[in-house]
């Protein structure tokens, strides 16, 4: 093989700012859905480690083939400083996992974590409207989670954070979107509920640890867990073992990879074009 | 298709930084030979522009994931002072066109261009030594190729450069390489020369010049061009149509490939692994 396809000088970029980064699953799932577009387009895993952040970032943005940053752990909420213009769920949830640079050269950011969850649900028929939600993590995508969620009617949100005063807050702003849910905080359990949601990074490549204790889940209790990579991970593990239906975190990628190309379609404009 | 297999958070990323950028064939090429080496690596166009080079390439250097670069116009001759050590090719010509981030985290520069044009006539068996030869520039390229050459013992170069003192600083460099080469500096012509050289980019992609005035060239003439695009450029489809045999620029360009890549490999070591 001489040349390859995929890559050439008029390539378009897109790439995801993380650390650790070996773990995502962006690279190869944006990809395929930017050239399965007809798009002449790449997204490539981009290793930045914290204490680089705003140098690399700034400087980043100032590539001019680079059309679009996808932002994973822990840059979700540092991100938002990088944006000229925030969506109303960005702002909501103040943080996003995604950037675009528009055809004047500013750059608008969004968060899709919680769509993706939501839509992950829908997909599978499991309604989220008149449940009881555990959701453990209020992070960046816990926040952007619970956010969504709380647009669709739950009975019931317990959450739980190892700081408990990130999980308060972020119950005092689910209640205030909608003061029907029984909003709560507290520790990791499934008492009394019907949908587990992780969304902290306990349990992520080799962390042996599982974000709730138990050996056996409820058969009842659906899980679903943020995480990619393990697949399944111990969680959604011992959930299939105690006969849960369970959402892989890479449904919740799926919902959102389509959304994401379309934002990056709708804001790029021109510049991104087939090839 | 939902994954494609090219690209993964573990894979390793290169990148060829130019201005523009459009134009460049590594993208295909070197990620063409280092997935034929099983390597899961990716080397992605970077167009950065002139102002933002130095900020720039100071935050690249510092991803975490990115293992070497590739210089072209203008950056060859500024890419020096990005390079922690040089090889003694890379000091002779005074600027570098690949550098290698190696396991301790320092940084080699070298440049490949004036042997990857040397390795193109070899390959052609169009013999350089005891050639009278006319090069046409003295840029990075130019400049790359003039050394080269002087160390495989031609009997006459003849340089020119729209900047006079360039052509004259590169012929003083020559016959200190060399002193029986017969060195001098004029305009581009084929008066007594067997082979013409273009090192310039007169004649790159859309600009409709060519880095000679004629309608016609000895059919006896060899001629080659470092231009990659258009392929051919003008100059060598006018020698084609003269009789001229040709070398292609990438003819130069696969001959720099693969010591390129062989030089990622030994620099970068355990990093850049099969994938």
């Amino acid at each position: 093989m001489d040349e390859v396809g995929y890559v050439s000088g008029q390539t378009r970029l897109f790439g995801i700012v993380g650390h650790p980064i070996a773990q995502v699953r962006s690279p190869e799932m944006v990809t395929a859905e930017l050239v399965g577009r007809g798009l002449n387009a790449v997204l490539v895993p981009l290793h930045v480690l914290p204490q680089d952040f705003e140098p690399c970032l700034r400087s980043l943005k100032r590539l001019q083939n680079l059309d679009g940053l996808i932002f994973t752990t822990p840059f979700k909420q540092t991100a938002l400083a990088l944006a000229d213009e925030l969506t109303v769920q960005a702002r909501e949830v103040g943080a996003i996992n995604a950037l675009a640079c528009r055809e004047d050269g500013t750059w608008i950011g969004d968060i899709f974590d919680g769509l993706g969850c939501v839509e992950a649900f829908r997909r599978r028929d499991y309604p989220l409207a008149g449940r009881a939600i555990m959701l453990i993590g209020a992070g960046g995508a816990g926040r952007a989670i619970a956010i969504a969620i709380a647009h669709v009617g739950p009975r019931a949100l317990r959450i739980f954070d190892i700081e408990p005063e990130r999980a308060r807050r972020l119950a005092d702003e689910v209640a205030a979107i909608d003061p029907t849910i029984e909003v709560s905080v507290g520790e990791p359990s499934v008492e009394g509920i019907d949908i587990l949601l992780n969304a902290s990074p306990v349990g992520m490549l080799s962390d042996p640890r599982m974000p709730i204790e138990a050996t056996r889940l409820p058969a009842e209790l659906i899980v679903f867990d943020a995480i990619v990579k393990p697949e399944p991970t111990k969680l959604l593990a011992l959930a299939r073992e105690s006969g849960c239906r369970t959402v892989m975190g890479r449904e919740m990628m799926r919902g959102q990879i389509s959304k994401i190309v379309d934002f990056y379609q709708l804001q790029n404009g021109k510049r991104l074009t087939a090839g």
